[in-house]
């Protein structure tokens, strides 16, 4: 069926589906679609950089998942997935982004030959790629249908990583460690950080170990002095000055599995300010780490992190943290558990979190994460090693 | 205002402001919302990796756009739009990825301060990032509004290119032929795939002509032998094969925008078949490449090169090509006009195209490709400068 085997064993993908399917029974589904990217790969292995066009996997209670999407996809699909190349459906060409057709009429129709036109189907209302459109095509050709918010059900399910995924997730980190490692290294007055930055996709692509790199879903983050100040900013070609924070924020990507880690450096002698800002943030991932154990909630990490923060004057108003594992672009978080105060989610072993106390001040940024890993019992693992401080480079 | 200086001048950007207004004229829309951060770069200077999160522009009638996203997406937007600083709204954090609130309804209350509750409001209801649940928001949160299917307004806006922005095409070439040479120089047997993608990362990143190259909207997919029946497959560790084509879909950025180009090489001595469909798709380019003209019509093209590929025996189902210019993940195209027969879209002078038309048959794939600008008069000038052919490397 494929040349190209998907990532996990037939166990681990039976597992999955028994996940989700529980899942759907708990909401009475007959049918569920999932257009998230990486949801689709968590179940099926389908790869590939189709999701700008509308693909999916159809769940069903008691038979394997269909894939469908645009018939050039299908050729992934077959050499992607662990179904039988029956279970890949695909629609014409002329439904892309095309003003006559949409492909959801033609999902409705795959809908209605397998489910009938009364189903209970649910869908990722708030998801990227389910499109406003998308779903009022399927309301309009699915009229019986009872459709129902599916939002992160999947994700959900993603939550608590197996050991194959943990194993993948470590590999990853290698590549963060190895990525931070060399624009640590490189970082210095005067280099553009587009040069900076393509060094560092040399080293993610590379891999780490013997094991090669993916890209990751999220592109390599690392504003300068001021721009530092906005979280988001990319790259441009201006040389890095002296006596300025350069945030990095990057994850290595082994097949998808993601490990982000962030470090700072300073190019000079860092201000007393924030000196002072890296000491209540490293003293606060400590204490959010210490608190970051089963049984715990989402909200104990954010306060445990909080307290010394606002010891030193220091005001965050953003989460600091989220679900972090399989992912596609445009985000490596799962979406579903954040780290912030009014979140009570209990704390697993298995779930893995990117803790990312990131401070965005008036004047400069500074990040330093951990992936972490909930365990059995005692303090969350790092799955990175990397020494927890900002860097100074004299 | 920002150090970050938008990319345009001041004329540039009322000029593109103008276009919309006149067609929200058109529709008779008090507001027009903008998620796609393409459209968002475009009328406003906008850049940043934060499209993961709801964010957006209201366009109105008779005053400055208002950027409107997350808290601390905002210090962004004040370093990246060409707008006063008191049109950057935002919302707070807790809105995020939270499953008891929704970003939408903060957006809401923007529009009903700004126009009222009574408006007629255009909505990207096609579009990436502007979730289902996203409009639903909306519409139970503004029950006295008109939501009007806005879909492509702003795209098609921007089919014309200006003299500005042809210019930084022109950089974004210049980078994608030095992607090109630098792959087909270092493909050889044996040659792990993703060392292969690193440089040409290296390449994409560093820039041509002193000019820093940014990310491309998609990743370098470059499949090879059987994998390249499917087109967009990404890489693995496996080594480059001998006696098989691999074809590179990669595009130079510059400033965000695009120049994407194709070409395959094969490692070996080309079997008869592959030489036939080579000489077919490059009669093909050629053809349409003399039907790509002002006045002719987007189907025109499509008819041009299916002749040669039909007498060759070649039935391709898909579109040829698409729009291209500035864009963020997950796609370098437009979403306006198709290459295909359907599309009987009247080419204008300064309009920008991939004509794009790979060939995935059952057991290998072959791409060769060319960003093409349509001219006052004459056929289109292809904006690389490479053999337009399959490259041998025996």
């Amino acid at each position: 069926m494929t040349a190209q085997t998907p990532s996990f064993s037939a166990a681990e993908y039976s597992r999955r589906l028994a996940k989700v399917r529980t899942a759907m029974a708990a909401q009475e589904l007959d049918l569920l679609f999932v257009e998230d990217p990486s949801n689709m790969h968590w179940m099926t292995g389908y790869d590939g950089w189709s999701f700008y066009v509308h693909q999916g996997v159809i769940v069903l209670p008691d038979a394997d998942p269909i894939w469908w999407g645009r018939r050039q996809d299908a050729n992934g699909a077959f050499r992607t997935v662990w179904m039988a190349d029956e279970r890949v459906h695909f629609y014409a060409d002329n439904y892309v982004q095309s003003t006559e057709r949409h492909p959801m009429q033609d999902l409705a129709r795959l809908i209605r030959d397998t489910v009938g036109d009364k189903a209970r189907i649910g869908l990722e209302l708030e998801n990227y790629y389910f499109s406003a459109k998308a779903y009022l095509t399927l309301r309009e050709d699915l009229p019986g249908a009872d459709l129902q918010d599916a939002t992160a059900l999947v994700n959900r399910a993603r939550g608590v990583k197996s050991a194959e995924e943990i194993a993948f997730m470590r590999k990853a980190a290698r590549i963060s460690e190895k990525i931070i490692d060399g624009l640590v290294e490189r970082a210095r007055p005067g280099l553009p950080k587009n040069e900076l930055v393509a060094e560092a996709y040399g080293d993610a692509i590379r891999g780490a170990d013997g094991e090669w790199g993916d890209y990751p879903a999220i592109v390599p983050l690392m504003p300068t002095g001021k721009d530092a100040s906005a979280p988001h900013l990319t790259w441009d070609g201006r040389p890095l000055p002296a006596q300025t924070a350069t945030f990095f924020e990057i994850s290595g990507c082994f097949r998808r599995y993601h490990a982000p880690l962030c470090r700072t450096v300073f190019l000079g002698t860092p201000p007393d300010d924030l000196k002072r800002a890296e000491a209540a943030l490293v003293e606060g991932l400590e204490a959010g780490l210490d608190a970051a154990r089963a049984g715990n909630r989402a909200c104990d990490i954010a306060e445990a992190l909080a307290a010394p923060l606002t010891r030193a004057g220091i005001d965050r108003a953003a989460r600091c943290g989220y679900p972090v594992g399989l992912s596609y672009p445009p985000d490596w978080g799962e979406r579903t558990i954040s780290l912030r105060s009014e979140d009570q989610s209990v704390l697993e072993p298995g779930m893995t979190f990117h803790f990312m106390p990131g401070l965005w001040m008036d004047d400069w940024g500074l990040e330093i994460t951990e992936t972490i890993l909930i365990r059995e019992s005692g303090a969350a693992e790092c799955l990175c090693d990397r020494p927890r401080r900002m860097f100074v480079k004299d």
